[in-house]
């Protein structure tokens, strides 16, 4: 998909207006982390803190389609749960696990949204934190605001920002990605330890792209609520599929696939640290720009990925519609692992075993090698071979 | 205006949806307080922190109207500040007056909102913020997230979250509002020493109300972006403005009363509290349910409002448009001071004298004293006396 036919969507693919006017913005006490760390609130030296905001993105607008379609309002805990995980995940990799406060702003057209939906999310916070504080991470929820907003938003959208501090010698800054390291990929696809279903591997990312391409055409006029009237409505709901059909080669719904909760690798990265800590150089969260995402990390870096999972099935039928290339794919989705781990040869056994016992799958996926110039990706993949500049 | 017209409108006014889904969630350190107050993040028990979200819910619809008609982007700068300002206002009320940390979400539809209107905003907060820190007051701008998700927003949504640590000795606590105090108002138009225009006294509640009874219908037809589309469209912009006209009894156009960028009395409360604590008892900032939002603090207190300001020229302009009754418009718009002082009758003087240092016009507004059962607010207007429970 070019970047004119996500813009025809209403997605900026590359946000270059965006980085234009924060390029000015304080880049913190590690400029080259994967996220912006800034000295601690207390004014403690030995400390550091970090304020992060995300959400769910589009993933809300199919959960509320998929509720008027089936009934099935469980859904909606799983936005709460994308929205909190787009948050945890970027901050655990720069190293910080625990500890988090959480706050979210949930905006609803009240007309199309009611109470019911609202108390799904909330609760579907507050059950995620239940289970992330069994699994020893503590997750205090510090408040938020509901706010009916119907003339801006037409159903429901859902931001939470998270607060934590962290010990400066436990920083992960991905500014120290070396060549000569290997990279080791967690999948994305599966079912956890901590999982009560399989995931389909979606995340949050790309769910515009998603949505239209594999939704079917009936729901361009059953729920023209759920996607931009900006747009050519022509260009909604484009694919094949409606939401309780089966996605080849799973037992899952396609409406469940695309909503698979956004799956946190917290727990495991937090073990990771505490037994493989001077291994690990860098982490990356692979969100917008997907594979491609690590090139914006270290420098005169040739990333090298070859040997990477095989395409889940959600992606497979989101490249079978036919809009995207396989270049793209690459850059618009995580095509197999989410999260992807910097690290000593040496250490890859004891990583992958690590992730096993938290019923992760992870694999060596490929090494870092010095570059000639600027940091670039070579992608040895199933549906060809690419470079990415 | 009733409930069921603001519904309508798609504002749930008296939120009890989601005050019935909160209803479980921690009350804090001091249940009673204005903000949730929490253990400090660094497990400092001489400390507390809070997070605090929210944003400038339908105004951004206006900014966006007001600049598509007169190619004025500064009023996205405004949009910014009301964003920043709901939420330190709010934690002002609990004795934070410095040393906030602010991260953002502003969502928009990219067909509509270009690249310069997110310059504007984020801008917005950095000019902002520089001119807090020339009052004293620290902001740090911890980053945000600018998302295209134009198939949930039709123009643009920006909210912010701030994190803020406060002394426990240092924490103004609304439970403690007892009878016999003095109820100082500070006014919410006019112009302080640190602001560059006269303010209409807006902030950022009740703008749905505000731009559908005020805006003439020729934006109906020419920007339906800008109101939901769950509506019936003969309820919006029923007004007999232009943003270009002038509002009676003032030099502002309507377009720029509406827009007036929310009011900050950070300064103002801080000195207070340097000047004033042990006479201050608690702070309310008059947002959702306007002058009777004090009746959720405190217990067994009736408070008596006798003395407001007199109602400012915009809010008049609404109330003429017939469709919000009087007793109705105190709850949905401040109608004079957006901030309210609970403290000693012999403290009056010297807060009044400490606003009149920053231009503020306050004044004793009213006073509290002991109700026979619930808490209760009686209110002598301009607009006739009513009671509040």
């Amino acid at each position: 998909m070019s970047e004119s036919q996500y813009q025809q969507r209403g997605v900026s693919a590359s946000k270059k207006e965006v980085h234009a006017a924060i390029q000015d913005q304080d880049k913190g006490l590690y400029p080259g982390a994967f996220c912006t760390i800034l000295p601690d609130l207390s004014g403690d030296e030995d400390w550091c803190m970090l304020m992060h905001a995300d959400g769910a993105g589009t993933k809300s607008s199919l959960a509320y389609l998929y509720y008027k379609e089936t009934g099935d309002l469980s859904v909606f805990a799983g936005i709460a749960q994308d929205s909190l995980v787009m948050n945890t995940d970027d901050l655990a990799c720069v190293g910080a696990v625990d500890h988090f406060f959480v706050s979210n702003t949930i905006g609803r057209n009240a007309h199309r949204v009611g109470g019911e939906v609202i108390k799904t999310i909330i609760e579907g916070y507050q059950s995620f934190v239940s289970k992330l504080s069994e699994l020893g991470v503590d997750v205090t929820l510090a408040g938020g605001e509901t706010a009916d907003v119907g003339d801006l938003v037409n159903t429901l959208i859902c931001d939470s920002t998270a607060t934590v501090r962290l010990r400066r010698t436990e920083v992960v800054n991905a500014a120290e990605i070396t060549p000569g390291l290997a990279i080791v990929g967690l999948e994305s696809t599966g079912r956890a330890t901590y999982e009560d279903f399989d995931n389909a591997g979606m995340g949050s990312n790309g769910l515009t792209a998603a949505r239209h391409l594999l939704l079917h055409s009936d729901y361009r006029t059953k729920y023209p609520e759920t996607y931009a009237n900006s747009m050519d409505p022509q260009l909604a709901y484009t694919g094949k599929y409606h939401v309780e059909d089966i996605l080849p080669d799973t037992d899952m719904t396609v409406g469940k696939a695309i909503l698979s909760p956004t799956r946190t690798y917290l727990p495991l990265i937090k073990q990771l640290l505490e037994q493989q800590r001077p291994a690990i150089k860098g982490m990356i969260h692979c969100t917008g720009g997907g594979q491609a995402k690590c090139t914006h990390f270290g420098s005169g870096i040739r990333y090298v990925k070859n040997n990477l999972f095989p395409i889940p099935p959600l992606f497979r039928a989101i490249f079978e519609q036919g809009d995207i290339d396989a270049k793209e794919m690459y850059q618009d989705f995580n095509m197999g692992h989410r999260l992807e781990i910097f690290c000593t040869v040496e250490s890859v056994p004891a990583i992958i075993a690590c992730a096993a016992e938290f019923g992760i799958a992870a694999r060596q996926v490929g090494y870092t090698e010095a570059a000639e110039g600027a940091n670039e990706l070579w992608l040895e993949s199933e549906l060809g071979k690419f470079l990415y500049k």
